[in-house]
């Protein structure tokens, strides 16, 4: 990794971290930059410099992915959906081959496109598993809130991306009352027990609410309003949700108390400048990957004997 | 497009397309360069240029790749998985909303991955629809051969990529004669009217066949035997494949003859040069995309209005 500057002041993990407990989004101004090294340098430079460092650490994410998947090679099961013949495979230790989930949250306009774009596509889509949840299907209201999630999971060896998620369903489902409290109150302790299962089942959980300020997504919304090449993100009923911004704000409080548990951590990520808001993903992208202490799987099979093999096949 | 310098000696559509009829596979010679422009130099110098020159037309596939998302925006239907509320939404002369299919086929080192990686990968990823196919599961098995395709196509609006397909049905099956001759005899005409059918329904279909040389084969088999970060990529049954090579060459004739509708054409691309394969793969998409006449849709709201509103809401 030559050339990238970490974080400063503690990992990214440490400094964006909240819950469980008590958070006071108010008190993150999502204007600031925590981690961002005096490297950057100042004013409109930054971003220069943030957008070159992006770039490195994304050539790091990809390579990361990349023996994520080698790992999972080979491994059977429903959700492998590999090219490679299903033979059983490399993978280090017996352990069930790993994967990544990272869930988006944010108000409108908040970036999650966007981050996407730049820090999920640094890496193979070959091996990303990304799912948007809109509203819920009528098949889908026919079942229980996670039913659609469990079916969205990515298989093991890939980095899923969750762009919205089952926090829709203690967000605006509480905010527009889709559903009675008790209901909505009712699930915290179930999307808990859910993201344990998952951390369980050898899946690294990371949720990340983009934070912005209500003028950024003003400024935004105008933008989309401005530019016909961006009229296809609008919808009048932005503004309905704009005028909650209030409820929502208690909404996510309470889902980043209740639901920031250390299996499954929330991560607050200030987005008012998109330049460190994929900077500081990439890093604590960079920092979960590490976690992880991945490597290339050995050869399954006797190297030696089939080069012969191969030799005698005409390869050089 | 500033910088872009494009095939020469006709479109990549027109220079790489073969059948329906006769296809004469050994004389197209797979280290080749059918297009490539004088601008891209000699000798080593051309893979820099065409390096540069895959990133200018990825930005550009990444612009056409987002007015094709945009058009589809607010479509409903069981394919649409979008963030954006389920409204009915901005559509072109009311025409179903486009998706584009690129199938990837090649020998084993064909370089399917590399080319998705490369070329897709200079896409939004959350317009991506990317789908590996492997052995048949037992519950896949128990269905038509076109079952687990159906399913696995892209919603309106995006981008689908096969990375193997129904054809291996045709391959693979007959080769190693997983079914009985008959009944790979009669997938020809099953796939010509799938397809027929695919493209009724406003898919567009690009089918492409990565051409390699039974030596190029060899060196990149070798390569996965010496570079322990790739022994995941090898299998022992990928020799036995390879020792079948003339049957396989046999088999992918036969399915290019048969197939290659104008419908959903075929293209036989070039494959041992691994940035002439990128190269060209990229203006053969971008000439797909331009062949769409895609653009943004136009507001489905009263654009005025809503700015007034979200001026009362503070917007600026």
């Amino acid at each position: 990794m030559s050339g990238v500057v970490g974080p400063e002041g503690g990992s990214m993990r440490e400094l964006l971290r909240v819950g469980p407990g008590a958070v006071d989004l108010a008190a993150i101004d999502p204007r600031s930059t925590p981690g961002l090294p005096a490297a950057a340098g100042h004013g409109s430079a930054r971003k220069e410099w943030a957008r070159g460092q992006v770039e490195l650490v994304g050539a790091e994410l990809g390579r990361q992915q990349e023996m994520l998947y080698a790992a999972a090679q080979g491994a059977a099961g429903p959700g492998s959906a590999t090219s490679a013949p299903s033979q059983a495979g490399a993978r280090l230790d017996g352990d069930r081959p790993r994967r990544v989930l990272l869930v988006l949250q944010a108000m409108d306009c908040g970036g999650k496109d966007g981050a996407v774009k730049r820090v999920a596509g640094a890496m193979n889509p070959l091996g990303l598993h990304i799912r948007s949840f809109g509203p819920p299907t009528e098949e889908e209201r026919r079942h229980d809130f996670l039913w659609r999630v469990r079916r969205a999971l990515p298989p093991p060896g890939y980095v899923g991306v969750f762009n919205r998620s089952h926090y829709e369903d203690v967000l605006i489902a509480r905010v527009e009352e889709l559903v009675d409290e008790a209901t909505w109150r009712s699930r915290y302790a179930i999307i808990n027990d859910f993201e344990r299962e998952l951390v369980e089942q050898s899946v690294t959980v990371v949720k990340v609410m983009l934070h912005i300020s209500y003028a950024e997504q003003g400024e935004r919304l105008m933008e989309r309003l401005t530019d016909p090449t961006k009229y296809w993100k609008y919808n009048p009923s932005d503004l309905d949700t704009r005028a909650r911004w209030d409820d929502y704000r208690a909404a996510y409080t309470e889902a980043l108390e209740r639901c920031g548990t250390d299996a499954a951590p929330w991560f607050v990520l200030p987005a008012d400048r998109k330049w460190y808001r994929d900077w500081a993903l990439a890093h604590l992208l960079r920092e979960t990957f590490d976690g992880l202490d991945l490597g290339y799987p050995p050869a399954d099979f006797d190297v030696e004997r089939e080069r012969d093999r191969l030799r005698d096949q005409g390869g050089k």
